[in-house]
Formats: C-alpha cells, structure tokens, sequence
C-alpha cells in the first residue's frame, strides 16, 4: 500500500444517501481540511462554529454560499479518530431535493473539497484501520442485499465469529510459528516455548477451524451469491407455473438481473435462506431450422451447463414420450444437483410413463398436486434445496458463515500451506520446511484479512460501492 | 384544526432520505412513544440507552430486532420541542441498501410507530407551531427546485423578509383595529390610543406594503411556476433551431413535465431567473383532412390559448407568404406577451418581406444571425423576458417576493377588505364598517401565515409532499 498517512489526505466530499428526492439528504465531508469545510460554508444559529461544540452534537444552522443562504440543516462534525472514515468528518443535512442537494454539495466543493470516488469513504475507513477488509466487504453486500438471509449474513453477529475466527486461526499459527522459529536457533535450550506436541495440536486446531470455515461457504455462498438453477420439462409439463409459483409469492424481493444478452433475464427468488437465479430454458428442442429458435436453443444449453441445480418437472399422468426422453438424456449429461418433481400427482399415473427411467437420475424428488401447486412447490422445493445447498447447522446471522469468494480462496491457500506445514512438522526434521510453509500460510491469513493486500485487490472491492459511501 | 395535541400524538415512522441504494439511509421515528421505541429497536455500543445520551447526540450502536443485529449505524435523539417536528424524535442512520433500510423501518413499526404519510412530519411541524404554513410551502418548493433562482426563492433570506412583511401588516392591522373599537366604545375619551389621522396612516402604510408584496408575485411566479411558452412561426423559419437552442444549453435543469396528454410534453428551460415552460407548437395549418394531423393543430391552438410568452419567428430573407399571415393573424388574436425574433439577420432582407405587418404586433423585437443564433438568442431573449415578466428591482432570494398563489390569493383578499376599511374611515363616520372590513382583512392574513386555516388547505399543502418529509 503507498497511500497516504491520514492526516495528510485531503478532505473529499459526496452526497451520501441515495440518489433523488426526498426529506433529507445527507452530505458527507471528510479529510484534513474538513474542519475548514465545514466551518466555511454551515453557519449554526447560535453564531459559534460548528466545529467549536462537543463533536458528535447534531447543531442547526444555515448552509451559506458567497453569503448568500441555500439551505438550512443540522450538521454533524465528528473528530478524528472518532468518525467513520477514521478522519475529521463533518455531515450536513439538507433538504432532499435534488436541485438544493446538489447545491449544498457543490458548495462544499467550491469550499476546497474534492469530489469523493465510489467507495473512498468506506476505503479510507479501512486504509485508516477503522474496518477491516471483511468488514468493507459486509457493508457492500449489505448495501446489495436482495434478502433478509443476506441481510443477517452481511450485518449480524456472524460476521463478528468469522472475523473472531480468522484472529483465532492466526494466533494459533503465529504462536507455533514462534515456537518453531525458538527450535531451530535455541535446539537445545528450554524457552518455555510450545512443545513439539503443542505445536502440532495447534497447527491441527487450527487446521480443523479454517476447514470447518471452508465447508461453510457452501451456504455462505447460496445465500449471498444465489444457486443458477434451470427449470427444464418438456412443454406443458407445467415450467411457467412452476416459475411463477416461485416468482410471485415473494414479489418484494424478487429482482431482474439482466443477463449477458438483452434477452436471457435470470429472476432472483429467495427460497428460505437462499436465492435462487432462475433461468428461463424455454426451446429444448433440439432440431430446429429456425436460426432465431436455434440461438434460444443454444442459449437454454448454455445455461443448462453452468446450473448448479436443475429442476426437472414430469407429468405422470401421460405416457413418457420422445420429448421426455430428450428431457431425460440432457439432465443425464449434467453434473448439477437435481430435483425431480413430479406434477398432477393428483392424477392417475398413465400407464406408459416411465417412472424408473425418471427416477434413476436422482434421489431427490418432489410430488405436486396440479391444485396445490404453488405452496407445496415452494415448501418441498425449500426443503430439499435447503438439505442440497445449505449446511442445516448453521445459523445465518448467527454462525461464521463464509460467503466471499476472495476470503474463501485466501482461506484455502491458507490452509493448503498449513497442511503442508503440518506434514513436514510430523516428519520429525523438517522444521525449516514446516516454518516456511506456516509463514505463507499466515501471508494467505493477512491478505484475507486485509492486513496485508495488494492495491488492485482493494480497489477491486471498493470499486463495487457508490459514490457517497 | 381538529388535531391533537402533540402530547397525544403517537409515534410515525419512515425514511427520510430518496429510495434507492446509497451510502446512507435516514429513518426518522417523530411523536409522544418515540423515546421507547428508539431504546427498543437501538442498542449503543456503550450499553447505555441512547436516550439517556444528551439530546441531540449522534451515538454508535447496533440496530436490532429480535435480539439479533440487523445493521450498525448512528442515532441521535432529539427531545421534545427542540426538534423539527417539535415531538421527540429519534433518527437512525443505517447503510443504505435498499433492503436493510426496509429492515430498519420495517423494525420501528414493529416496535409500535406507525407509517408516516406524505409529509406527516413537516405537518406535524407545523401544527406544533415550529414552522409557519408558508415555510411548509418554501420546504415543499425547495425539494421540487428544479433551478438555483427556485432554490434561492424557497430558502435564502427573501424568505423570512416576506415572513417579516406579512407581520408588518398583521401589526399594522391588529394596533389599527384596537384603537377603532376603543374609539367606538369609548369615543370620548383618550385612551392614548391611535388618533384617526394615525390609523389612517397605519392602514395606509400596511396597504402600501400588501401592493408591493402584491406586485412581487408577477416575478416570483414566473421564477417558481414559469412562463407559459409557446414557440410560433411557419416551418423552418427555425423553430426547432430556438428550441434546441433553448433546451440544449442548460441540460442539467432541463425537465420533461409530461402534459395533459402522452404527446404534449412540455419542457421547462431556466432562462436567467425564470423558467420557461416550452411547448411545441408544431402544425400551425389550419386546414387538414387527416384526422391525426387535426388533433396535433387543435392542441397547439389550446397551447397558443394558454400562453403567457409567445415567441413568433419571421425569417425576413424570405418574402412574406401566406402561410406567415396565418402566424400573423394568430398571433394578434392572442392576448400574451409577444417577442418577435427575426432570424438570419446577417442575410439581406427580402423585398417582399413585410416588416411593417409583423412590427405592428409588438414592441419587443429581437434580430438574430443564423450563425450566431444558440447564444445570442439566450442572451437577448433573457433581456427581454425579464424585463417583461419580472420586477428587476427585486432580487431573489434577497428580497421579499411572494411566489405562492395560495398566499397571494389571501394576500389579494386582505387588502380588498383593506381598501374597504379606509374607504369607509375617511368617510369619517363608518367606524363599524371599518372595523368589520379590517376584521376580515386579518383574518384573510390569518389564513396566509397559517393562523387560522381549515383542514382541506393544510391537508392540500402537505399531498404533494413525499413520505419521510
């Protein structure tokens, strides 16, 4: 990292809620020179500067452009290191229109901030060690969340194990290193150090704690990034009702993703804990001499390959056919997980429907009545993919939950190193070997951490924020 | 007023900053059991209840809901009267996600406030006296501000100057009255009270100030409301040339106001103070047999009706033809204000251009080259229309300029009932007339400054609020 101490980073400015009109609105000022700022341009009523009351005190007064007043608010002015930013803030709330908003922001501008850069507020909280790279990653997804699962799992008390996890994990390992490192130059003396059972316990616990992490970002991962799921079944087998019955329960949280195409929309349904990304695999058909039928084709065999769950509907009620048997081959070739669900189970079973054909695909399998549709569909559907996707033991909100594929990958380096080093510690000799694969390990630690990262990493995960934040 | 009073009124909550995803989000809860609920859904981090914080104190902690952590984020509590609405008043400042404020909120109601309407909080502002009707109405302008001359309007010190003068008069009246009805019961005694020439003086003043507040409404009109424009002349004279001109200018206040119909759209352009609101009067043919082609004629017949600004163009290089004597005879029917911009003013006048019949129509008269046409045009025709809708003496923002016709009606009325009072006065013996015509002109300015005014004029000021205002 070559950014600057704190106290030489000037002040930037940004209008911090959301974009539009509303009550009020917030401009957030922070940097060296915020002090400055904001004494410049709010004016409280009572004629003293902002910056001379108790910080933290919310003070109600005028925003003031070349004498002239634009606004009146209340402002903030919180000192440093007490702020969010870690650096002097000051926040003024205006009018949240979107005229006068712009305009108190401009004013601080024209006062000698600069405009602030997506995410630098939450950057700077964590160049200045006000938050933690995991944490800065928690407040993006929070921002992003679609469902109360990824709510808790971005802001509930979870988030707090995991990071007290990691500190585990890397007291355990800098303290064997330690003791490792007191072997090899003092062989023969006693310094009170771990001993060489110590040592491996340590390294194993620690080993067990990053693995029983690494399982949970099975979960983490189906609840924050969602599980790309195809609905496939020959036509009229029921994949509109099936797809509607999924998507309108739950209408608040049920979101549009547009895809690489204008025309492959993937729908975003929560189901209990996790988010499904639906695609829509209408076109199964294989021979077609339509071009424009054939890029649909192509499409829903594109999406059939990256699924991760393939929900395969049939109707039990009419004979299986050659469409089924289409149906039937490409789930076969797939190495998704698979949920076969069987529809009208209301109806007698038709005599020439192949039922064991059906079911030698998966063990998992779903009976619908036409009727009941929607509710059993989304109750059994919840059930089993919970039991698929999800470790059952885990409490989202509650329990260490990985779900960032940055941390994960850093954890697994992490604890790949850690095993070597746990290998080549119970050989007996190797304590150089072993040393050298711990410090790695304990390198992979603190770039998940974000002790120690590299500027394109932290750039790359504030570049998903927005202005203001 | 039928309302409460604030000691009964229960606590409503809502977002108060714009929906959408920012940084930031603002949920304010307002009223008697807002102190309860804040303590029970925010948990400083320093255990002790936010309220026992001194009031107006931005405090760190954590949100909560069923005992589990939704978001972290600042509070401040603000207690009863010193707060916006004058009710205590908690507000919370958690991330921005448009999800997780939902979750704030969603967690306030459950904790026993209710869902703020429409600007619920600047009502209650306003019936517990912290703000005077008209400023609920520059809060209501300021958010809509779409230019800084309607953000200078609705928020610098022309607003408490107007304030001030409405007092002026209330003072004026309210000491007039008071020695007439001593005069009336007591007529022979001296009471130290007004002698006649006095009040007349005091009415007299007062009607003085109500007409040149009066006066002030042609400016702050077309500063907040705009001038009714419509752009005439026969095809390609450079209609659309003046309009684009127009528009192009100032893109970042240029709005799309959808009209009466999907078609008509109206754009309001800020010229220099005012603000233009441009129609296109496209299909000035009077004679037409397509039925499609004859509703565009008939609404920009309605258009031309309506205007207050007609901009007429004439292209003098050009013999005068038929179809500019439609304009001609258009234009003269009408009774707005009239520019005539004559384009191509570089090139030399055609002999069969008829100056005379277009210079018969107004005054006001702008000559502009093709070449130069987007900046002069701006330039000249702000000149003009200033000095033909706006007082140039008055300064907005600065001065007292009434902008609201609600306030000028009433305005309008007490000084009606004003001029009814001096008349009979000077008679010299109409004393109770007076009296009474001075009772009904107070109460008219009772009803400007929000006095005295009935349900169906506050509930209609505060429907066009947003919610969380």
């Amino acid at each position: 990292m070559t950014e600057k101490p704190s106290a030489l980073r000037s002040a930037v400015a940004a209008v911090s809620t959301p974009p539009g009109k509303g009550g009020v609105a917030v401009i957030r000022i922070s940097g060296a020179d915020a002090r400055q700022i904001a004494d410049g341009i709010f004016f409280p009523k009572s004629q003293k500067p902002l910056t001379s009351y108790p910080p933290r005190t919310q003070v109600y007064g005028e925003i003031r452009r070349e004498d002239r007043r634009i606004d009146d608010g209340m402002a903030t002015f919180f000192e440093a290191p007490h702020s969010f930013t870690g650096e002097d803030t000051a926040e003024i709330s205006c009018h949240g229109g979107i005229l006068v908003t712009a305009a108190v922001l401009e004013t601080a501008l024209l006062a000698g901030a600069r405009m602030a850069e997506p995410g630098e507020f939450t950057r700077r909280a964590f160049l200045n060690g006000k938050l933690s790279l995991p944490e800065a990653e928690a407040i993006g997804d929070l921002l992003e969340a679609q469902s109360m699962s990824q709510v808790r799992l971005a802001a509930g008390e979870g988030k707090d194990r995991l990071a007290a996890a990691y500190a585990e994990i890397r007291e355990e390992l800098t303290a064997a290193l330690g003791s490792i490192f007191a072997r090899i130059d003092y062989p023969d003396e006693d310094l009170g150090e771990l001993s060489i059972e110590e040592i491996l316990r340590a390294l194993r616990t620690a080993d067990e704690k990053a693995g029983k992490l690494l399982d949970s970002y099975r979960t983490g991962r189906a609840v924050r990034f969602g599980i790309e799921t195809a609905i496939v079944g020959k036509p009229n087998v029921g994949k509109s009702t099936l797809y509607n019955a999924l998507l309108g329960r739950d209408a608040a949280i049920v979101t549009e993703i547009p895809g690489t195409t204008r025309d492959v929309l993937t729908e975003a349904v929560s189901l209990g804990e996790v988010m499904l990304r639906l695609s829509d695999t209408a076109g199964m058909r294989e021979a077609t001499d339509d071009p424009i039928e054939a890029i649909g084709v192509q499409r829903s065999k594109d999406k059939l390959a990256s699924a991760e769950l393939i929900l395969a509907l049939f109707d039990p009620s009419r004979p299986t056919d050659e469409e089924d048997g289409e149906v039937l081959r490409k789930i076969a070739a797939s190495p998704a997980e698979k949920i076969l669900i069987f529809t009208k189970s209301d109806l007698p079973e038709a005599e020439g429907f192949d039922r064991a054909a059906v079911e030698k695909l998966s063990e998992n399998k779903i009976e619908i009545s036409a009727k009941a549709l929607p509710d059993e569909a989304r109750e059994q559907l919840q059930k089993r993919v919970g039991e698929l996707f999800t470790d059952g033991s885990l409490v989202i909100g509650q329990d260490a939950v990985l779900s960032s594929a940055r941390q994960h990958a850093a954890l697994r380096r992490a604890k790949d190193h850690l095993e070597a080093a746990i290998a080549a510690f119970s050989s007996g000799v190797e304590e150089d070997a072993a040393a050298s694969e711990l410090e790695s390990a304990l390198s992979a630690i603190a770039e998940l951490d974000g002790r120690a990262v590299t500027e394109e990493v932290v750039a790359n995960i504030f570049s998903r924020f927005c202005v203001g934040k």
